[in-house]
């Protein structure tokens, strides 16, 4: 088994117990972290074969991205600054009408590899051609709970759920382990209640989760509410969505009830500030749901509607818009964003016995980061400077299941410029279909 | 005169008549642009000393910061997720009561450092001992717009008074230009309207602008109209202040009435979307402001209610922060939040005829960002990339009045360690007399 030895001049641990450590180490053999404590505490007979880190850096857990459309990187910066359904109907879905499975997998190694740079270590998906996406996550090295994305109203709706139970018998728990699968259904306004009764009981079936956008929009809340007489969350509710693992996308428009629904059953909450925010549809009441109990993880959406996949920015803005929103300053403060883009995140997905924290047993999915950088200077205090002002470009190291993906930023599992042509070739293309 | 060639695969000139070229270059001869159009375009005659750029380049008018504390970097991370007034009271002031002129020019330095490595090439500065903040810009070849803050009702007010006046003799056009002094009046809730007509007429005599903060929050708001029976907008303009240039920091609580004297006075707005949110002060209605006609700008106020001087971060909260407040999605398009951080942000400075566009007859103050980046990739739009998905460490070149500041990454005017060094040794003095 490997032995990776992980030295930093910080430590944020996420681990209640032991918070912060100055002058810290971590050992690894294989995926798993073995020790976590002050320099040279490392048991007598731990030899390394490889030592990262030192000086300046901090080290924390990876981000966990909630949700987000991987190969949507194709899209970025396609179409912005347009009404909600005028974006949809006219930019979105032509594009992506025309997108292959080979563009998907193009797609993913992009998004992959922005997060990798960015110190993102796990990610929640959903879209199409998901075992491309599977092969993508498998080949860079990152950990991923996938899903394919299913619309019930859609004349391949029963199809696209065939495809989904395929691949989860196929895929879940594949790259040892980093990869998990769930099932897909869009949203209660594209997924009527008996097709998402038949996704449940397929998921129950199979002992997998389910990947959910839910009261993402005033329309979606007001329109199920005149359907159905319930809102989306106690239409889900009704149906028996929450008896299982869930990751409920957006979470925006919801009432004390959805709210007590959704702390109750322990849905995981992907809360996604920059696209409620880019596409104006609400701010999330994310500090009442947190003190509700619910668990709540950040994502970034897809990076046609943010425009990229970076986390720390995601985190910035999440407690920046509590703050302003419940006119608290001291609303979602430091610790508490980053206990959302990591040990909570970790529990969205499922996976809070695994990663999350760096703690002894946990999987060794963890970040360096460079200190020295002048908007990180003086250091007063390491964990407001990740919640206000690091910047993505200042991971140095991504480490997932023990692996070392990047290493002073140079990432050791992609070719970078392989992937910019084929991109490059992709939307070329794709391009001059959306023309036809 | 030093003669300059800086090539990119595209610019965006911010210049109305020619806003994006693709495959483009610039031609700067001592500190002005002559020349800016197709690669192969410039006058035969025109040898360059050196050329900068090239593939895979975004060349743009650098960033102007309207609003900030440049020593205030000290305090980064400082004090975070406190209420208003036990930040300011047990935090902020007792710290800043002990700077010295010296740790205010390190801290000065540490800002300029930041802001190069972040592509904003001019800022406006209200704060302690300028003359060596004046020095810090000299030596690393930034521009700014330089203030002493005053606070009315401090004993040492009137001194203060007289002190910024000497500053403005002493510094106003300093350094071939770049540097250029204003009066900085706090605050009208700190500087009653007998002090603020003072310091009116000495700018007045001086030919020179003021820096304020006004309608930051909604307790400002209040405290004025309850003594003044008129919003501090309404207050401000009665007293003639409107008459002089001024850049008005904040502008979060206006009514209409106040959003038309802005506009007709043709003030310069500092809108700080991060610094609001992160106190909590509230959001500027800043869509309904520039509909007006006001001019609005950019700041990122002081490092410690931010935490860092990113323009690029700024910009995207400012347009994502209008499109969710407005529930609009087309508010503050991509070309519009660019604008207000370069165009408009140099008439707030006062400088429209000098800086902020790519223009021939301008100042040479401009950024090459390197756009071969996962997350600036597909190039669908580059324009929207810089809005919403750019991050600072993209900027690779930093140019400041023709000269060469930042090259892929190196700072050329500033020795980084031992600005870390005397950052820290500024910053562990300063905390053992706060604890004192």
């Amino acid at each position: 088994m490997s032995r990776l030895l992980i030295k930093a001049d910080n430590l944020i641990t996420m681990d209640n117990d032991n918070m912060i450590i100055n002058g810290g180490e971590i050992a690894v053999e294989g995926n798993r972290i073995i020790h976590v404590g002050p320099q040279g505490s490392s048991p007598a007979d731990f030899k390394p074969e490889k030592v990262v880190g030192g000086d300046n850096m901090l080290a924390m857990p990876g981000f966990v991205n909630c949700h987000t459309h991987a190969s949507m990187t194709l899209l970025r910066s396609y179409a912005d600054d347009l009404p909600l359904m005028k974006w949809l109907q006219e930019k979105i879905w032509p594009f992506e009408d025309n997108m292959t499975a080979e563009d998907n997998y193009w797609g993913a190694m992009l998004c992959c590899l922005e997060m990798i740079k960015s110190g993102t270590t796990a990610f929640a998906d959903m879209y199409m051609h998901m075992e491309r996406a599977a092969e993508a996550v498998k080949k860079t090295g990152m950990r991923a709970s996938l899903s394919r994305g299913l619309i019930g109203i859609a004349p391949h709706g029963a199809q696209a759920l065939e495809e989904n139970r395929d691949f989860v018998r196929e895929y879940n728990g594949a790259a040892g382990g980093r990869i998990n699968c769930m099932f897909g259904p869009h949203a209660p306004y594209t997924c009527p209640p008996e097709y998402i009764k038949q996704v449940i009981e397929y998921a129950g079936e199979l002992g997998t989760g389910i990947h959910i956008h839910l009261a993402e929009t005033q329309t979606e809340y007001k329109d199920i509410y005149d359907e159905y007489g319930k809102t989306s969350i106690q239409l889900m509710d009704s149906i028996g969505l929450f008896e299982l693992p869930v990751i409920a996308a957006h979470c925006v428009h919801l009432d004390d009830a959805d709210i007590k629904i959704l702390a109750d059953k322990k849905a995981g909450i992907a809360h996604c500030p920059e696209s409620n925010m880019k596409l104006a549809s609400g701010i999330a009441p994310v500090k009442k749901i947190m003190e509700s109990g619910a668990v709540v993880g950040l994502g970034t959406d897809g990076a046609s509607s943010n425009n990229n996949l970076d986390m720390l920015e995601e985190l910035h803005c999440a407690t920046l818009l509590q703050k302003v929103d419940t006119k608290d300053p001291t609303a979602l403060p430091a610790c508490e964003v980053l206990t959302s883009a990591t040990k909570k995140g970790a529990e969205v997905l499922g996976l809070q016995q695994e990663i999350g924290m760096l703690k002894p047993g946990y999987k060794a999915d963890l970040i360096l980061i460079n200190m020295n950088k002048p908007h990180l200077r003086p250091l007063h205090n390491p964990m407001a400077h990740i919640a206000y002002a690091a910047s993505s470009s200042d991971i140095d190291t991504t480490i997932v299941d023990g692996q070392v993906l990047m290493e002073n930023r140079r990432v050791l599992t992609i070719d970078e410029d392989e992937v910019y042509g084929k991109i490059d070739e992709c939307t070329s293309r794709l391009l001059s279909e959306a023309a036809k």
